[in-house]
């Protein structure tokens, strides 16, 4: 989990995730070596802070999301939100600006947002949660596993991935923006017409922990039926534990696949947690373990 | 009206269309022979569950939506809508599962909405409005007019019509996703810059029953004037009652080829219904015969 | 002055915008003799009212939207908005249907828009603000000016411009739609990888009048940080006053960018207003000249 602690401690508020690129960039050099299929690797300034690694003959792409939620600055001491992180006073707030780091607490009244900093910060300077990891037999809970961990199942599953795309998409906590170029390039280069995207879900009173990782019917937007009995029916056969959720709100980077110019079918799958968007969510390691299995197996049959 | 008939007795909740998609199918193929002029006809899993028939030369793209709204069954007895149903406790509801037919009650409390099945229901199992079809002289009533009328009216089109794409869409009641990769295909196979939208819209202060076809200026959305212009001329040449509309909301597919990355012309043109999103969807079939006349009137003349 | 008094008393609310756009190319035609390098010019039905010009070897567009916000005649003397205009009772508006010209005054009661023009008007007429144009030796005021000074600075642009897209867009302040179709003509014909929103913005609490050009760090949606880091630090070589602005609402054209199947680097830069659509729009003139040598500096050095 080494390369997990090393994603967390990294900071990718939506418009700012080269960071995380370039972790994952020097992690894929260092151990592709060791992977079963050599992938070619697309990224750079062509794909802003975007990575693609393609496997072979791709039928599927799978998409993790590198950016986080967060806060951005405005004038006094305002802060105003990227994406939609739960607003709790005193949560710690970190980040840095042209005169150095940042280290302040979230302040809320009357709906609006403030940091207690006792210096002014630069206009549009981006904050994130301060990060805290724990992690038990059970539990890992830390800020921003959204979607630290589907960037962590994505890379697991290039070990032994086949066939099939791996894709690292921008802006998706705050209205997307990336997924659209990431698909035309891929449908120009080496087209599929099944996507899935890993990210992380909701616990409701539907979704459990430790009960396997959530295929997700829909969310706000819906998948295709004939694809998702298809999935569904693999995920049986697989023996692996997992949740089937049905949501009405929500939404991930399969909203740009569904309004894409492709007819591509799409389906979220991913671990649940608590305390969605808070320094702390929380996340089962069996739902985990789930998650990189239930991506291996569905890689090699769909 | 026996294809009518057929049409409002399949299920097609969106995202859920391949029914509806297989009674168009099987339509044409038993009776294109005697159309004027013989289409070709694009479907299959590369276009998920839509439909494409081009005829001639096309200059326009007629868009009709077979994706009906429903409901969808999510933890326990609870329901989550698709699309925009009217919430009416008592209403009659259909489906099917993994362990047989469904047929059950609509209940609302406190803004959630559930059914009374006495057994559980598969989870991201759809239900429809059970269907009761009522004909009179003036009027015809049923649940699911919208769109069924719409389909009916591309598929009487299709009889005479010389030069055009007829188009079957899916998903335009829960926010679309078809008619981005339905434009790339037709764009690049046989490209257009005017398109019709083969639906049905709302009785209002302002529209009648019985006073024609609706012509709609604008809903939440607004085709460019130029193009309104030439055609509302052409209906007042055509001797064809109409009626115009001005909305400031809702949507059609028009909307998604009002975003789409070419410049098309676009207008929604149908009959206005009653009882919008209920079981009793009610139409004038005066209105109903002005819109058919209409279509096959404009897809000469534009 | 005498183009932006020519501009300011065209109408052209969204969707009707062929008036400003013959008044952009007949200007272009009488004057671009006299422009540093000559452009090559794209208009006509194929864009329907958009232009585009296309000056050197273009690394970056410039994109001012030619529509305005306004209302529409709905059924007996109502109204529906156009875009977001501000709802004061009042308020001269001015059009022409069928029967004439039209000139009234728009009053509102429980949410609802009326006008009390004594005879009826068309269905689908569009009204505009009356103009009434103020200039002093510190503000102009206007009905309009977002985006009339938007225009006039991306025309201003043109004289001096070695290399780039200049482009007016349409529907920017009803939901967009022209942009899609625009950036693909872009992409296909000399592509770029950059993009700058020349449109008018807030006075709000960390944004004056007469302290330069406005460039946003962020509206609703929020440009690339290392994109924004590369343009302010030009901007601040360039000494040429500005402001940095951190909205949380609002968008502009730079929106469409943003999602586009491209990966094209956007910021919106523009002078500020009160009284924001209004027929009162007040911007100062120091600000103004500001943006028009911002753009000449910017488009030279990115």
């Amino acid at each position: 989990m080494k390369l997990l602690f090393e994603l967390l401690g990294k900071h990718s508020v939506s418009g700012d995730e080269s960071e995380v690129s370039q972790v994952i960039i020097n992690y894929a050099k260092k151990r592709m070596k060791s992977w079963k299929v050599q992938p070619e690797i697309y990224f750079g300034e062509d794909f802003h802070d975007c990575i693609l690694f393609k496997f072979g003959k791709p039928r599927t792409a799978v998409f993790a999301h590198i950016d986080t939620i967060g806060f951005m600055t405005r004038y006094q001491n305002q802060l105003v939100p990227v994406g939609g992180p739960e607003i709790l006073s005193g949560t710690r707030l970190v980040g840095k600006d042209s005169k150095g780091e940042i280290s302040c607490q979230l302040m809320e009244e009357e709906e609006v947002c403030f940091h207690d900093f006792p210096r002014g910060i630069d206009r549009g300077t981006r904050l994130s949660f301060e990060q805290n990891i724990r992690v038990d037999d059970k539990f890992i809970q830390a800020a921003y596993l959204d979607n630290r961990l589907g960037i962590y199942n994505a890379l697991k599953l290039c070990e032994t991935l086949d066939n099939g795309w791996v894709v690292f998409s921008t802006y998706e906590e705050h209205g997307g923006g990336s997924i659209p170029f990431l698909l035309r390039f891929i449908q120009n280069n080496s087209p599929v017409n099944q996507a899935l995207i890993s990210d992380i879900t909701w616990i409701t009173e539907g979704i459990h922990h430790h009960e396997g990782v959530v295929i997700s019917i829909r969310d706000k937007f819906i998948p295709r039926k004939k694809f998702m009995d298809r999935l569904i029916s693999l995920a049986e056969k697989s023996g692996i534990p997992f949740q089937l959720e049905v949501e009405s709100y929500g939404g991930s980077d399969g909203r740009e696949v569904q309004f894409s110019p492709y007819a591509i079918d799409w389906c979220f799958i991913g671990a649940a947690e608590d305390n969605v968007h808070t320094p702390n969510e929380k996340v089962s390691l069996f739902d985990l373990d789930s998650m990189l299995r239930m991506y291996q197996y569905l890689m090699n049959e769909l």
